[in-house]
This record gives C-alpha cells, sequence and structure tokens, in this order.
C-alpha cells in the first residue's frame, strides 16, 4: 500500500482534467473545461486508485482509467440535467442553462469520445477494460431511461427502483473499482470482489442520496431546488413509505406540490415515526459492511478503502 | 474480389441492424430500432465491405465495424436533428419529435454504446479499430460545433467551410472506408488509400448534398421543410457565390425567407448565369477521379468501387 491523502488524489485528478481538451472549437472547448472544472467530488476515480494500490500496483498506471472513469460520470451528468431539466450543478448553472441544448449534447457527446481517448492511453488488459467501460456506458442509458419511465408509472416497486439505481449508479461506481484493479493485474477474483464492493458502495450512495436530499436544504445538495420532487421521481425513502403509510405519503406529496418545505418537513415525520428511516440507516450501513467484508476476505481492505468506507457512510452531502 | 450486389449487402446490414438490441427498457429498444429501421442509404457500411473486400479479405471479417460505422453515422444524424430541430429524417418524423427530446439525446448515448459492444467483435486490429473509430467520433463532434458556430458568423470563408464538412462528413466517410481495410489487413499503405479515398469521397458527397438541396424538392431530400435555410447554415454553393456576387445573394437569401420557393429560383438563376454550378460540378468530379486514381494506384479500384464511385457521381438525392 502506498501512503498518500484523498486530497492530493483529488487535486492531480483536477489538475489532470484541466489537460484533456484544450484546442478544437470554442464552442466545445469551453463548456468541456467549464464541466471538468466543477467542484465534484471525484469518488470514483479516487476508487479506482485505491483499487489499483490494493491490488498492489502503482497507483500511476490507473491514471487514465481514473480520468476516463470521471469524464464518462460527468458525460451522465451533462445530458441528465438536460433531461431533467436541472439549472444547478455543483453550485454552477449546467451547461444547457449556461449555454443551450445543443451545446450542451454536443459536450456530453465530445466528453465520451474523450473519455475514450484516455481509455486507450492504459498499458495493459485494454479489451478487457473497453468491454466494462462500454457495458458500463449502456448500463448508465439503460438505468437513466428507467428513471425516465418511472415519471409516468405509479407503481414502481422497490425492487424496480433497486434496479434502476444498481444499472443508473451501482453499475459506474463498480465498474470504477473494477478498472482500477484491470489497470493493475489479471486477477479475476481481485476484479470480480472489486467490481462489487463498488456496486454495494453505489447501491448504498444512491439511497443515502435519496435520504439526504429529505434532510439537506438544497444550497447544501448543489442541485436545483428539489426537482426531484417537481418532477415525480421515485426515491427509496418514498417507496418504502408507500409500501406502509400510502395514503400519508400521498397527502404529503399533494402538500409538497404547494410548499416544498412543508412537504418535506411531513416525509420526514413519517419516516421517523414509522421507523423507516432507522430501517434504511441501517440497510446502509449493513451494505457497506457487507462491501468491506468482500475486501476483507480477498485480502484488498487497505487502510485507505477503510477511511473510504467511512467517508461515504458519514457524508452529509 | 467477391462477387456481391449492393443491394443485397445493404438487405443484410439492415437484417442485422434490427439484431442489434431487442431486450432493454422499452424507452430505448422502441426509439433505437425505429432509426436502425429507417431507410438510409447505408453508404457508409458498404463502403466498409467495399473496403474489407479490395484487400482481398471475406467481407464477412468487416461486419462488426460496418455495423459500428452504421451505428455511429445513426447516432449523429439523432443527436444533429435534436440541435438542427428537423423534424423528418428518411421521410419519418425524427426521434425527439415522435417522442421528445429526452429520449432522443438517450437514444444516441445508448447506439453509440452499441456501436462500441459492435466494434469490439471484431477479430483483428482491435487497438487500431478503436482508436480510429474515437478520433472519428471527436471529429464529428467538432465539426458539428463548428456547424453550429457557423449559424452566428457572417463571415466564413470557404475553406472554413471545407475544413468543417471534412470533420463533419469526410471524416467518418473516411474511417468507414479504412475500418474496412483494418479489419482485413495490416498494410498501411491499403489502409491510407482507402481513408484517403473516402475522406475524398465524404468531401464531394457533402458539397453535392449542398447542391442537390438548391435542385430537389422537400420530399426528394427527406429533410424537413428546407431547415438549413431557415437556420441561416451555411453551404457550399452560397459561399462559393458570396464571394463573387455577394449583392445579388444577400437579396435572393431575404426573399428565400419569406418565400424559399422563390429565394431557391434565384439562387439557382445565379448558380447557373455565374457558371459556378459547372465550376462546383467540375470539383466535384474531379475530387472523385483523384479518389478513384487513389485506389487505382494501389491496386484497390475493383470493379464495385467504380461501381460505388460512379452511384455518388450520379445520385439525384
Amino acid at each position: 500500500m502506498t501512503n498518500f491523502h484523498f486530497d492530493d488524489l483529488r487535486n492531480q485528478i483536477n489538475e489532470e482534467l484541466l489537460q484533456i481538451y484544450n484546442s478544437g472549437p470554442k464552442s466545445l472547448v469551453e463548456p468541456i473545461n467549464y464541466v471538468l472544472a466543477g467542484k465534484g467530488k471525484r469518488f470514483r476515480p479516487v476508487l479506482t486508485f485505491l483499487s489499483a494500490d490494493a491490488c498492489k500496483g502503482n497507483v500511476k498506471d490507473s491514471f487514465p482509467v481514473a480520468l476516463a472513469v470521471e469524464i464518462l460520470h460527468n458525460f451522465t451528468l451533462v445530458h441528465d440535467d438536460i433531461m431533467d431539466d436541472d439549472s444547478t450543478r455543483h453550485g454552477k448553472l449546467t451547461v444547457h442553462q449556461k449555454w443551450d441544448h445543443g451545446v450542451a449534447i454536443l459536450t456530453g457527446d465530445a466528453m465520451l469520445s474523450l473519455a475514450l481517448l484516455t481509455l486507450q492511453k492504459c498499458s495493459r488488459n485494454n479489451q478487457k477494460i473497453l468491454k466494462v467501460f462500454t457495458d458500463g456506458l449502456l448500463a448508465v442509458c439503460e438505468g437513466q431511461a428507467i428513471d425516465k419511465e418511472f415519471e409516468s408509472n405509479k407503481n414502481v416497486s422497490v425492487d424496480e427502483y433497486l434496479n434502476m439505481i444498481d444499472l443508473k449508479t451501482g453499475y459506474l461506481i463498480g465498474m470504477a473499482a473494477e478498472l482500477g484493479a484491470l489497470s493493475i493485474t489479471e486477477n479475476e477474483s481481485y476484479c470480480e470482489a472489486l467490481r462489487e464492493y463498488g456496486y454495494l458502495i453505489g447501491r448504498a450512495f444512491q439511497i443515502q442520496d435519496d435520504l439526504l436530499e429529505l434532510y439537506s436544504d438544497t444550497k447544501k445538495m448543489g442541485k436545483s431546488l428539489d426537482s426531484d420532487y417537481l418532477l415525480g421521481k421515485k426515491t427509496y425513502p418514498l417507496l418504502k413509505i408507500k409500501e406502509q403509510n400510502s395514503n400519508e405519503l400521498e397527502s404529503a406529496l399533494k402538500i409538497a406540490g404547494d410548499n416544498v418545505n412543508l412537504g418535506k418537513e411531513l416525509i420526514r415525520g413519517i419516516l421517523e415515526s414509522t421507523g423507516i428511516k432507522k430501517e434504511i440507516q441501517k440497510l446502509i450501513s449493513d451494505m457497506i459492511k457487507k462491501a468491506n467484508n468482500l475486501l476483507i476476505e480477498n485480502g484488498l481492505f487497505t487502510s485507505h478503502f477503510k477511511d473510504f468506507s467511512l467517508i461515504i457512510q458519514n457524508r452529509e452531502k
């Protein structure tokens, strides 16, 4: 294991991201660098490094895949923001708001090609890496498609929701971890354990996101004003309440339509009085434990991973 | 050289395209198959086959790249149609018109992942093929970005325009030819000659398109009602007129704003009286000759290529 600080890794990633695309048409160079200069948490590329490190490799060898993963993630954000009509992201205007829809579509498309070009700088397992990456791209598109389909479906089950977030979020985080391993080793059990770790962390991360959205004010989440509510999006806590207290939820959502804050307060009340909040917190905690155990069993649970899991577990935004 | 008919190749491509994506979220499966069932001319994958054949390979070995090229081309059409707000394509409603913007964005994104997955079925030169493909994707994004930038630029030169169409159209057609070679051989001079052939054909194709648009009625072109004019897009014939008869063009375009057909008639009049039309036709013909000669010099000019060049030269839509 190499000693490093997450902040140093993040700084390095941020520097490298700004080297990716500096010559080209102005209407691409500007928005692409605007996006890549965003204040993302860089969870995914950090996870890629951690995986490479746990496989006893040189973290530098995983740089191309780490950057490609982060660019891919940002590509999905740019296009998702258009589809969801979100106006801010990481505290800044979204690309389609600052420029227009055409620029945002093209920015995403070009970022995808840049991610693929960056990926090709990897010096090991390129075929496998490309396959995992492309499967990930398809998964995230399918997840987003299902998420949009949910908007006009009143009968989404908890299982259907979990399948959707696995595709939309879990798959890419699993991929971030797996690609870190693949940039270093052919050891399949390492790759599998790390992918599964990421997958579980991704699921926990999304459920936690759903919960945080109910407890954070809009500024803290850095997203547009409760757009998910206004669009009638499904989230894990709401689906869990619906299973038990369908009527109460119905009336809270009606109120949220007029007064988001009051609606949220009511929903928080239900979550707490029914014990669903505790149940969800336990679920998140169990998933992270399970993820950690997978790494422990495979001799991959470095102290960096321990810290990483803790950061995920305790994050407040 | 293998004996085959272009129509048989097209039919095979059409059949294979409909096998690409049949299980997944309905909101992706339906629009993707709607696009892939479109009545495109399949110029690009046919060109891929011709290249593979000229390199004395089994045409079947180039199937994955031929399909990937066609899927990539269709991905660009879906996204370009959103940006240009075109309402019909190949005589059918565009995806964003039939569904909505979100579905169309996602359809394009997923098609790109399908193109990449298809590409990976190739059994030779995969690394090189991926590099050429990804460079092509970036080029086409840059070409589209420059094309959009032109909309608000009154001083586009002929050279700037040619650079734009090389990126937006020529690059992908050159790539279609090059990938056919790469699916068969490592011979660099073959790959280069075929790429250059495609590149020149692509440039000729686009200039011809610009000219045909002035002489075809809307139905024949299968595109929306003269949207290119209404959006103030630059085309080769208009830029050539502008070099010589700026004032006359100005007034014809003003008239076209109110009455497209009358405006077009006036422009055709200028093209013919100034000899610019003949000049453009000669340019197209010279480019195709140059492209053919490149193949002749490299012993790649099969009778299929002769037919292909003739089809391009003589096409009326």
